[in-house]
């Protein structure tokens, strides 16, 4: 860092610098450009920033990042800012560069028989699940925001979604990395390999860490066979208990092709068709638990349907489920998924809901659901939960609707309360309290106050051992145990 | 370390301290005892120890830990001792305890709704395997040495073997992991989750280690349904440009069931029928390359056995294969896996061999052999080149049987030589020399000499933040920059 200079020039010496980096119309510094690159999907948190930059290549990142170590300046990496954790947003003090890695979008390469694909950073989901399809490959990776997260929020997140069961999370699907280190370095591994044992597996580091490690840039990502035959049911059963059961078995039944296997309380489905255009119910009689179940195959039209109708008819005459519709063809598929997607839409009409993005063991899923649905209620009568999501993942989001009539803010207000009593249970049920949205900066206290000193200790001693300057999306993730320099 | 002791003295009451926390009886001292600890599984290197201890909990190894980080004492630790790159044996300096896992054998839990099971370091691969068929789960983890190696040897290697293409390799297998650390600390990271996202995922790093960062002592392993059809054939291929074409459609048409895609060339197919008894070849002529396909599949008997039948088939009449054989019951499909087991055992008959273990993209398997082959022919005219193994994972070992009627040791005086020409054409073809043997003492300088130096920077970071002392295993996997204290 130049000695005797001001904080502001400081500031306006490294802008110009970086402008000559990325080209002048890459720097934004307008406060109606800066807006939406400081708020996160939720609203929750507002940051600010003297400016964002857009790199257009590795090479420019890396640039970028080296100058603004050099100036001892601190970096935010930002995809496509849909993260829930606000880990891609600066603080408001006001201090952090944004850099958006929107610009890296190039495919660079899709090698069908090695089942791979080399991607940018700031390539769109939606937009590699249909580079693969188009090479009658499939990239599992599916989520709320395919359309508009980008490749390297998701590879910094460890993104899940629906299809974990069989394809599993984003660090799975994963082979290789290239990432800007936190001194501007380049680090090329971007290797597309099922079996490398050569050191330390790096790529893991980066891997979740919401860039407080480095700024992924591009990575080799596994493709799978595209499936031939695509089975999706709508099912009704008594319980979570009854859910469980029916997951092992279909596991067992289909060969391992079961992808999706969610979980929908009735009152989900009561919001969806209350609010969501285009909603109807699958099944005649209401019933207090649903599953969404999708399976993928590859042999001939039918015979995993077969598989699946057998299993379901075995089910029910045992009592294990009470109903079930498999779609007849795609757009019965898609009417079940609208349900499923239209549930967290419908939500948000229904007053203001208290989150939570926790997994327990599959096995103790019903003991969850059970004992925070009993803690919740005896603390806000009234209130309505909304248990649903990834069951075969033991991944629930329980999310908790006001109760009706009541104030919004009044509810609001008891979050962090009502969030803490949850952990604790889910704590007690040796599951984490955050699943797969991450810790950015929402839930590091949490992270401190659960995790065993020890993971927290071995957290900060990376952390300092990468990032001896903390200059990678400070405070997220991980705090060091004292201020700099202290 | 307690000062102005002698070496003898301090190795003497470290001694007498390990023997009060594991009892007298397991701590082992004579030569005898200690002489198959001592030597790898091939034979090329023999260590030396003052003497090894078998702790029988994790209390104990933590304990163990502690006391000789506190005298300052290095410490290997060591499982079924069936690694192939030496990396659980000492140096033959002697100032190494050997700290056996074996007495670990505890299956801790099994959790069938879950998929998963906990288990200590010590458990045999096979037995694992056995207590999930018990509950009626698979552990896929299938190798050579599973007979004897211990789950600790196969988490700390990322071992791979004959079904990754399928289900992952031990760090995909892995869910968590309880380590005690270099300073005797016990981690419990014993978390049976699938979806777990609250900061850095701290297994990833002690997967694959080596013993050089901490001592595993369990996990958590994912389970799977155990497959209700099982289809196993006999392929001949024209090529291993066929082979690798014939992969991509296996896994389209039957839904990504193929569970292992191994090649075996005609020499090595020779060299099994000649020299293991029992082996016959199962198609009627000749052909210059086989591959034995696995299918795991859950459905009503004998439809994935048709998908393959019909896709097989297809292939015939493109000429994409020559001839095929479909196992008729499990006594054949035995046949087929015999001549794949018994080309490696074989080729210890046929005289010196000269081997690697490495993985390129898939689709540069054809270029990597025919390269490979004809670089050795070069150096070594009459060499007998046989390249076999997990293709459907890019992994070939690429190992050499000396030309017939030459000396032994003549050729195998040339092993780092050919290793060298051979890891060259990896290199350049974006490959790993190290596929799934990890590095251990062996292939510690060939990292050195292929790896990025950023790569070997970051691996001596971590090695040097989680052990500062460098006791836990050193030597191996990544050795210091300079020696300690210098």
């Amino acid at each position: 860092m130049p000695e005797g200079l001001s904080v502001s020039e400081r500031y306006s010496r490294l802008r110009e610098a970086l402008a000559a980096v990325v080209g002048p119309r890459h720097l934004l510094a307008d406060a109606a450009d800066l807006a939406p690159h400081l708020v996160e999907e939720r609203g929750r948190y507002r940051g600010r920033s003297p400016f964002l930059v857009r790199p257009g290549s590795t090479e420019e990142t890396a640039e970028v990042v080296r100058l603004c170590a050099e100036a001892r300046v601190p970096i935010v990496p930002q995809g496509g800012n849909t993260g829930l954790c606000a880990g891609a947003i600066p603080f408001e003090a006001g201090d952090e560069i944004v850099v958006s890695l929107g610009r890296l979008k190039r495919i660079r390469d899709l090698d069908a028989e090695n089942f791979t694909i080399t991607v940018e950073a700031g390539c769109i989901l939606a937009e590699l699940q249909q580079a693969a399809a188009e090479a009658d490959r499939l990239f599992p990776l599916s989520l709320g925001a395919q359309g508009s997260c980008q490749i390297g929020g998701n590879l910094s997140t460890n993104a899940g979604g629906v299809q974990v069961l069989r394809y599993g999370n984003m660090r799975d699907l994963t082979l290789g990395l290239e990432v800007v280190l936190p001194d501007g370095q380049i680090w090329d591994g971007l290797r597309g390999l099922r079996k490398d044992n050569t050191g330390y597996d790096l790529k893991q580091l980066f891997l979740g860490a919401e860039g407080t490690l480095g700024i992924v840039t591009a990575a080799v990502l596994k493709l799978f066979a595209r499936p031939r035959e695509i089975v999706t049911a709508f099912v009704a059963v008594p319980s979570p208990q009854a859910a469980v059961a029916l997951l092992g078995r279909a596991r067992s039944a289909t060969g391992e092709t079961v992808t999706s296997f969610e979980l929908i309380p009735r009152l989900g489905l009561e919001m969806a068709l209350r609010r969501i255009d285009g909603c109807s119910d699958p099944l005649s009689a209401p019933s207090p638990w649903y599953l969404l179940i999708e399976l993928y195959g590859g042999g001939d039209e039918g015979s995993l349907a077969e598989a699946l109708e057998s299993l379901l008819e075995r089910a029910f005459e045992e009592s294990l489920i009470t109903d079930a519709a498999i779609a007849q063809n795609a757009q019965q598929a898609a009417d079940f998924w609208r349900l499923r997607e239209g549930l967290v839409e419908a939500q948000k009409h229904e007053g203001g809901s208290i989150k939570h993005d926790v997994s327990v063991p599959v096995s103790r899923v019903p003991a969850f659901i059970a004992e925070a649905t009993a803690e919740v209620e005896r603390r806000i009568p009234g209130v309505r939960p909304v248990p649903f999501g990834h069951v075969g993942d033991g991944n629930i989001h329980f999310n908790l609707s006001q109760p009706e009539g009541s104030e919004r803010e009044v509810f609001l207000a008891r979050w962090e309360e009502i969030n803490e009593a949850v952990h604790d249970i889910v704590a007690r049920l040796g599951g984490s309290f955050s699943a797969e949205h991450g810790l950015g900066r929402m839930k590091v206290a949490e992270a401190e106050r659960l995790k065993p000193p020890i993971e927290i200790e071995m957290m900060r001693r990376i952390k300092q051992t990468f990032d001896p300057h903390n200059l990678m999306n400070p405070g997220k993730v991980v705090r060091p145990d004292r201020p700099e320099g202290v």
